[in-house]
């Protein structure tokens, strides 16, 4: 599903016009992309956790020229599902 | 940040009582389980892709008691932030 498709879904649930239902979309996008690029965690009941976690730096070797690099330590989002959200695709 | 703290924070975003943001979350939170509880892969732009993977079954040994055994196949929900998100994370 498409980000079109699930707007049209979420204006058929909120018994709203697609154009406000694009705007509370944004709003929450907004909001989860602010609270994440703070580096906090969010979880959301029923939902799941975000949390970014950073990454330390490592070195890598590469097999054919035995050359040594190092990767520079890095953030990384992850995604850890609720127990109802499992459950929800496991049936 | 909880999901109390999230709720109030979308509430002054969207100009609403906290009680209404939180049916509008609930809501959001809805129609993202059942999309995903179809085995549908969703992507909401500026945020990321949420997608069921299929992993397949396979053979683990128990190193100690060089047990054989066989583990099912299982859903899984992988989700692939967008490169805005990750862009916000970095800084």
């Amino acid at each position: 599903m498409n980000n079109k498709e699930f707007i049209t879904a979420l204006a058929a649930r909120l018994d709203m016009p697609a154009q406000d239902a694009q705007k509370v979309l944004a709003t929450f996008v907004n909001e989860f992309t602010d609270v994440l690029g703070e580096g906090c965690s969010l979880t959301v009941s029923g939902f799941g956790c975000f949390e970014v976690k950073k990454k330390l730096e490592r070195i890598v070797v590469n097999p054919t020229t035995k050359q040594r690099m190092l990767v520079p330590p890095k953030l990384a989002l992850s995604f850890k599902p609720s127990n109802l959200l499992k459950d929800k695709i496991k049936e």
